[in-house]
């Protein structure tokens, strides 16, 4: 895979890094590496732990690249769910047979925090994580559903904050929120995430995997809601407002490593 | 209205504040003008965002008005969902196509708890904010369901502490509860307030209410429960023990600016 | 009862103190005898409130007895709701028509913890509190559906991360997280367990009653993902790696007062 480079420090444990300067969009070409890394996690029978990393510090996953050629996107073809590759690969990696957990250094924003709310848990660098949903700010609903997440992992009040305020949140709060499970140190971030990857991968495969299914029982939202939510998210983009945000961002810096992205839940409500 | 007055800093944002001394009681006519401002925000094409605010520092709602006339009071009738028109308020409000935040200084307790759960956000101030269900402590199941929020915003087991304790909640511990977002600095509040609503009254209208109703999918509770909270006060209202411990109330202080009304979630547990 | 010793400081007021040397392990009897508890706080026309407390300040309770014959515990016939006993103990207390609080002194653990959980409210010593769930680090999945009440009280991603990890977890952390209503320090906790115990049985039961069921309208699991988990419970015992990790464990000192079980958390991790 050209983006994502897979590390096993055994059989029962993967570290999936990503990397696609400048920084780290999520384009249909990710998309398509993420159904294959998900295949793979849920056909490996020995896999019981797979950690999301970043090779870049300021950015985990900056968002969904608003550049990618939009009939690409469109014709993307659906995933096993029938839903496109996005909802297809949140849904799929939120029931796979192994535990999953983000590392999030640097920004997680829009797809990116909806890519870290799929996970079953989220560690952020107290000093580097910020997470956001900043389409609301841009005119679009947010594709992924992030809606759904963060309902179960701080209510409905803190959710719509989020989701609606459109803001960056910092590691602190985001600890505070329940968006993330812990916010750590950034010099004892990767060493606390392998600890705990290293505890899973050495326990029973078959206890994690059916742990894991009896939570999914009682916590997982059904497709149905992600596929409404993808259809309100491509409704969304083609209203001229929403459209004129989009261009204005993007002569600002937006997709570029810039001021504007290093803030961009900041950026999104200045109206110069 | 004679007791919400309107302040609109642009047609995207309204401001809603409250006055009804010496208190701020909710009573029928409350009711009324909540039901007309409900359904303006619900019809008006530009607002976004809508600001609940108290004029009395120590009372943001300080409950119902349990002497209000109970003829009047069963002869309200329905509002557009078929419920009593404070169910119907609460339930309305809370799909309303407009962002709602509740600013919180002094006691929002009862009732008044109950619309500012019924707000999408609620921020409090931490000198003076006060919040509480007193209900069960008068011997009353709260009307307007507040189980049915807390559950969602703070889990069952504070949920039932808030409910069946029936005690008052500094702005701090309802922080960390998530009974509120956040509790702010009493001289920061209304800043940080007008902050938040004037970025929302900047977005698009349309990116706010879409992901708005998805959120609404996934947090709503069904309608017939706050129907069957509604008969269940109702009928708590009648049995002679709550005559006794209302009128009891009554007599120390209740409904008037007193030092019973400042304590109230410590009064309901003395028994002198 | 031999194990759980019933004081009342008044009708309305019921303190449970549990004893089973040497260290609070839940045996087949204390199953039989929380049935009966059980059984008499549905039946009691008079008791509002029911306090759980360990006569062993290390032990809160252990964890289930291992090394009960499994004859008799596959033989035990099931509880009112057709459940093994020990769902059938877990949901009838969650249901039943009196607040219940565990006050957490020592360590709850897999079964422990699951009792604590099902209790309306948990309240822990910051110095002695220790919860977890333990058991997919031995291999086996938690029987009483711990994954269904932490759902609801610290969402998902914490959930899984107590579930998969099963570490152990101190009162602070367990506070951040939702696990408990609050942690107190050692020297209070009595105390104010015992303030909001007395504060609760001064209440109209009828409306503490009416209160609770409302919010077991909005937040009980129903019963069929209980059934669920017990079965994936028996079935995950059998494991050939599971009976190993097992034996390992009673050979390192489980259900003994030895270090491993003072530190169980850490010792399922540790492979020696």
């Amino acid at each position: 895979m050209a983006q994502i480079t897979i590390n096993k420090p055994s059989s029962s444990w993967w570290i999936a890094t990503f990397s696609n300067p400048p920084i780290n969009l999520i384009d249909p070409d990710t998309i398509g590496e993420l159904q294959d890394l998900v295949t793979a996690l849920e056909n490996d029978a020995e896999v019981k732990v797979v950690v999301f990393r970043s090779a870049d510090p300021d950015f985990f996953m900056a968002h969904w690249d608003v550049l990618a050629d939009k009939a690409t996107v469109a014709a993307m073809p659906p995933g096993p769910t029938g839903m496109h590759p996005w909802g297809d690969v949140l849904v799929r990696l939120a029931r796979a047979p192994v535990a999953s957990i983000a590392e999030i250094r640097g920004r997680a924003r829009g797809a990116g925090s909806e890519f870290a709310l799929a996970c079953d848990m989220r560690f952020a660098s107290r000093e580097r994580g910020i997470l956001g949903q900043f389409e609301v700010g841009m005119g679009a609903i947010p594709g992924g559903n992030p809606m759904a997440r963060v309902a179960g992992l701080m209510g409905r009040g803190r959710g719509l904050e989020v989701i609606l305020g459109a803001n960056d949140f910092s590691a602190d709060i985001a600890e505070r929120y329940g968006y993330i499970n812990r916010a750590l140190p950034d010099d004892e971030i990767e060493t606390f995430v392998d600890s705990l990857a290293g505890r899973l991968a050495s326990f029973e495969k078959h206890a994690l995997v059916g742990a894991k299914a009896l939570m999914n029982e009682v916590t997982l939202p059904p497709d149905t809601v992600f596929q409404h939510a993808l259809s309100a998210f491509f409704a969304s983009t083609v209203h001229p407002g929403t459209r004129a945000r989009g261009a204005a961002l993007i002569k600002r810096g937006l997709q570029r490593r810039s001021d504007l992205e290093l803030n961009l839940g900041r950026a999104v409500a200045e109206h110069p």
